[in-house]
């Protein structure tokens, strides 16, 4: 089992990936090919014990700046790391690959190199939302705006297969993420995907609004990316500003920085369970391979997760399973 | 000046927004009209200080409930809270009316019987947003589904005129909720909503993500009513879920009470600044009269507020401004 990590593309140095990659190997047999900058790579690789032929280096000699336009930036720099290692998944060369850049050039590249699985008309951004009660898979987190209502089944369906065979939760509760929660609320997107899933043979549970997502009463929330898109950096954002405001707060009420000492381990807790680190990244899903999407600022333990999240998908050959599903659904939803 | 005040819609009893009401005559002049269960109403009136000519009531029979279909319900029960209410601004008997029941009635009811300010194609519920810096007015919060382009460039007119008006903002920063800073993100409807935002002679700064939300550098943030309506409940809750969490953390960690009881007045105070309590409500923007939907558990403050807010709205004679600019600016649009 071949994992390509393009160490290159986030915001942390590749030097904090490159840990984590090597982490992934001391926790299990997974070989890691480490993508980029080969001089760093292996000056940075010197410092840690010889993991023999579970680590490699492929050198790539161009990096896909965040604020670069996916399709264009993969067009000019076809060197770029995340090129390079989607490339590596396509050639056979690796099984899967993670990248911690640029969303939109992760999946241009992926898409360009890769393709789709069979029967899949795009793939989407499936994300793990911490819940008050465990984790709930959100998607599309923004792979594809202006879905239609087919493109919303096909990410229910494989949320579902993502749910059950990665993450072991038997008949996934499916859930359409609208703002009512009877069947005749919503735009005309939500209106026609609710009753294309409701034909499809999975547990699909209904609407839900927005208050429910953090609930944790469901285990597959979908809706377009757009929306997903925003409900993912609006709670980032809002999850900061709440934190901000109520450290603010406790200093300020305890005239001291005891009551603020006193709460940081609250904080910091409350902090790791809401932070996307245990998963360690997205899933791009119905990619005929395997990419995971990290976020901008993924360290080394997000790395490391990224890592045995991906090792996990190709292990439960997890595209067969959404190829499958794809064509059996798919007929009912004709 | 007069307000109608439906108190029969909320999930509170009647008499708690009695008391609001009765609040806010006491601190202005406004005359307030009370419209639901007479018989309840001057019950509740005994118990209080007599306000003269500043309070009259108006009964209605009928209630329409949270989880009724709005446009079949007030077809239904015409002599409803809402639909009595808002009869009244529209026979001019009344300035304004603010009601804390079903959303989705109290738009339905004012467009049956108030009608919209002449030129603007459809209203918005605007909320105010409490950020880490003060106020946003986001709009439309759920009024529209399926918005066009020039919807949103019309609900983006009428948040400037009611945050430089009515909030006294100079030059009213305009922005459009997106999934991306850049002026070719986005999907076909914001794309196409950037381009006429463009031409219109107002503050327009650009699009701003889901992060930026709650930072609170912008005054007006315009979206689709799906979008809104996700946004705001979305927010309300991951809000409680934190709350929860953070709690449940301190408690855990000081093995006591001690610490959850030392921060309990942090939490109270970042609740109070994150409610919803301090306008009231949200004003329906572009309905040629003056509606304020208050939230379903609006209690004695919010109705209070709610009041002032509508008198304020109509001292400032928002719907002529709101005519004139929409007047001035679609044609720029055209």
């Amino acid at each position: 089992m071949k994992i390509a990590v393009d160490v290159m593309s986030g915001e942390n140095e590749p030097e904090v990936l490159i840990k984590g990659a090597l982490q992934a190997v001391d926790e299990s047999d997974v070989e890691i090919i480490l993508v980029g900058d080969e001089g760093r790579i292996y000056s940075e690789l010197k410092k840690h014990k010889d993991k023999g032929n579970q680590v490699s280096v492929v050198h790539s000699s161009e990096v896909i700046l965040m604020n670069e336009t996916p399709a264009k930036a993969c067009r000019k720099k076809p060197d770029a790391s995340v090129m390079v290692a989607s490339q590596l998944v396509a050639k056979k060369k690796a099984d899967g690959f993670f990248s911690p850049g640029n969303t939109g050039a992760t999946i241009t590249a992926s898409l360009l190199n890769i393709k789709r699985v069979q029967g899949v008309s795009r793939p989407a951004i499936a994300i793990m939302v911490p819940t008050a009660k465990g984790h709930t898979l959100l998607l599309d987190a923004g792979a594809n705006v202006d879905s239609t209502p087919k493109n919303i089944v096909q990410f229910a369906i494989m949320g579902d297969v993502f749910m059950k065979h990665i993450v072991g939760v038997n008949e996934p509760k499916v859930a359409l993420l609208n703002i009512g929660e009877e069947d005749k609320k919503g735009n005309e997107l939500s209106l026609k995907a609710y009753e294309l899933l409701k034909t499809v043979d999975f547990n699909f549970v209904g609407n839900i609004e927005g208050h429910d997502v953090y609930e944790g009463n469901v285990d597959v929330i979908v809706c377009d990316g757009f929306i997903g898109n925003i409900v993912l950096k609006l709670s980032e954002g809002l999850g900061d500003v709440m934190m901000r405001l109520i450290k603010n707060e406790i200093i300020r009420n305890f005239s001291s920085r005891f009551g603020a000492f006193m709460a940081r381990g609250a904080f910091r807790n409350v902090k790791n369970r809401l932070s996307a680190e245990t998963y360690g990244g997205a899933p791009l899903l119905g990619i005929n391979g395997c990419a995971i999407v990290g976020h901008g600022n993924t360290g080394a333990i997000a790395t490391k997760n990224g890592i045995h999240t991906a090792v996990k998908m190709v292990k439960a050959n997890i595209n067969q399973l959404i190829k499958e599903n794809t064509k059996r659904f798919m007929e009912d939803a004709e």
